[in-house]
């Protein structure tokens, strides 16, 4: 089969499209023929080696949708012929507040979805909805999942709510942009991109500002007076400002840090507001099943930015890594 | 009436004992001969001038207990004669989240318990505890809300938890030990004293390490693991040291800054465990009537460091300011 491949971690420009072997399933696995693969900031960083638990060379990727073809003798509860989209958080373990110490992501160190085929314990694969075509089904998956942790599981999102999103554009920040609203909150946004607001604001978004843009945290708090919620996987020195925007008892959740850590942490401004703020990252089983519920009952559909075949995965990594895309790049890998 | 008045903000030293009129209750309020009244780190900060409503010339003092003398016009539920402990968090507001705009905090701006007589809306006003000593009483009120909103409210405590509590000696941390003993935690302490740790062992700590000892955090994963809450009112630089110790899900209660800003967060710490910072000070009546539930249905009774003589309130600042305490500070107001 030809796959992308991570020989040496020197970043996208030397990820290769090779011929590889057909995996085969093990006794509780499935093999999957992929539709279609979906980028994640995460492969990027994986792409330079920024992963503790590297192992080359691998196929990366750890979105994607296919048909089940084979699976092991102990599958039970998968057809053979399955629509399916993937869960790729593995091995979550049995605790909803943390995964366990054997929680791994498909895509490193297990061969990913950037290939024509993907094996995948069968516990990891769930129905297709029926309303997404396999595009949108693949780009689903692993941002899909953080967000909903984010917004709903651990941000408690409620109706009525002032909930802002840092950073809209990526993956994550739309589908938290779609399930608060989903969920009838009044939804603002931040990005350092006019063009992104704008997109952002045509998707449902009630309004949003410039950080790049002299007096900016003065212009949001007129615009949104204070904040029940933020979801945010920036960091960084912005992260004070944050914190000022907060409401009274509001709570900041942070699933990730691309600007780095927080230079100072004001204490004093995280109790006098008797706020919370909540780590996050990926999601259970759970979560996973709900967020599918979700974009189902809501017949949402996920934001595409562009799409390239398989054998331009590098180049749709390059797009990634500099932050130009408003949703989620795909791989098309056969024609449906 | 004698009072401990505040005419500059100069510290301690300069707490003058002086005679001032007994104030007169209002509609609503009640006036209170007080027994006893306690210290808090607010009363040394306060005297600095570092309240952003400094009122002078003013009383100082949040924790007292005593009997009402006398009563407004629209005072119903309290009679004559009871004897009261005093909640000094005032208009707290409707939001068990957080308080309102108009909260704010008995001894500034508004005159406090370091005199014979205080005046207080009649709401503030709880039964005193039957098991406790009228000094005992007076010890409870602020740290003890304090704490139980920490341990409880936002901490949410388990029977079998791995608790931390950090800077043991000041009378939040020690409400926080023995609630969240009582609450069937085990319970860890740090102090940068051995001797407060040994006290906090005969109080029930299953443990503790200085914390200016060479290699303490590695002696605390050692002893226990990883902690489940962490109830800290400290901050400052040791603050991501309590984040290495944090378990997958686990969460940070804050109610303090006494060492500072954190000078750094280091959010893959607080997104890869799953955890939460929870921000809180003082309480909400709610809070308070459980307080005084949990310490009747447990007996369990302050830690007193020290009593002093009213006159003597600017000495026994000048201990709490050195943080020479072990428990609560008292003044002793009349023979009882």
């Amino acid at each position: 089969m030809k796959a992308i491949v991570l020989r040496e971690p020197e970043g996208p420009k030397n990820l290769r499209y090779e011929e590889v072997e057909i995996p085969k399933p093990k006794a509780d696995e499935v093999l999957i023929k992929l539709h279609y693969a979906a980028l994640n900031r995460r492969d990027v960083f994986i792409s330079y080696g920024r992963y503790p638990r590297t192992k080359l060379p691998s196929i990366l990727g750890s979105d994607g949708a296919g048909e089940v073809v084979a699976r092991g003798e102990n599958v039970k509860n998968v057809e053979e012929g399955s629509r399916v989209v993937i869960n790729p958080g593995l091995a979550w373990g049995d605790q909803e507040a943390h995964p366990g110490p054997n929680f791994h992501i498909l895509g490193m160190p297990v061969d990913g979805t950037f290939a024509e085929y993907v094996v995948v314990p069968a516990a990891q694969v769930y129905p297709k909805p029926e309303h997404l075509t396999w595009e949108e089904a693949a780009a689903l998956p692993l941002a899909g999942v953080t967000a909903y942790r984010a917004v709903v599981t651990r941000g408690q999102v409620q109706a009525g709510e002032t909930v802002l999103i840092s950073g809209i554009g990526s993956g994550v920040a739309l589908y938290a942009l779609q399930m608060a609203l989903a969920k009838g909150a009044n939804v603002y946004v931040t990005s350092g991109s006019d063009e992104k607001i704008e997109r952002a604001i045509r998707l449902g978004a009630a309004g949003g500002v410039n950080y790049r843009k002299e007096g900016w945290v003065k212009r949001l708090r007129e615009m949104i007076g204070g904040a029940d919620l933020i979801v945010d996987g920036v960091a960084g020195p912005g992260f004070t400002q944050l914190i000022e925007v907060t409401n009274p008892g509001g709570r900041i959740v942070s699933y990730g840090a691309t600007n780095g850590s927080v230079p100072e942490l004001i204490m004093r401004g995280v109790f006098s507001r008797q706020m919370d703020i909540r780590g996050t990252t990926m999601g259970s089983p759970r979560d996973f099943a709900n967020m599918l519920e979700l974009y189902a009952k809501h017949q949402l559909r996920p934001v595409i930015d562009r799409r390239y075949p398989l054998e331009e995965a590098a180049e749709a990594m390059l797009r990634m890594e500099q932050g130009l895309n408003f949703g989620k790049i795909t791989l098309k890998i056969v024609d449906s």
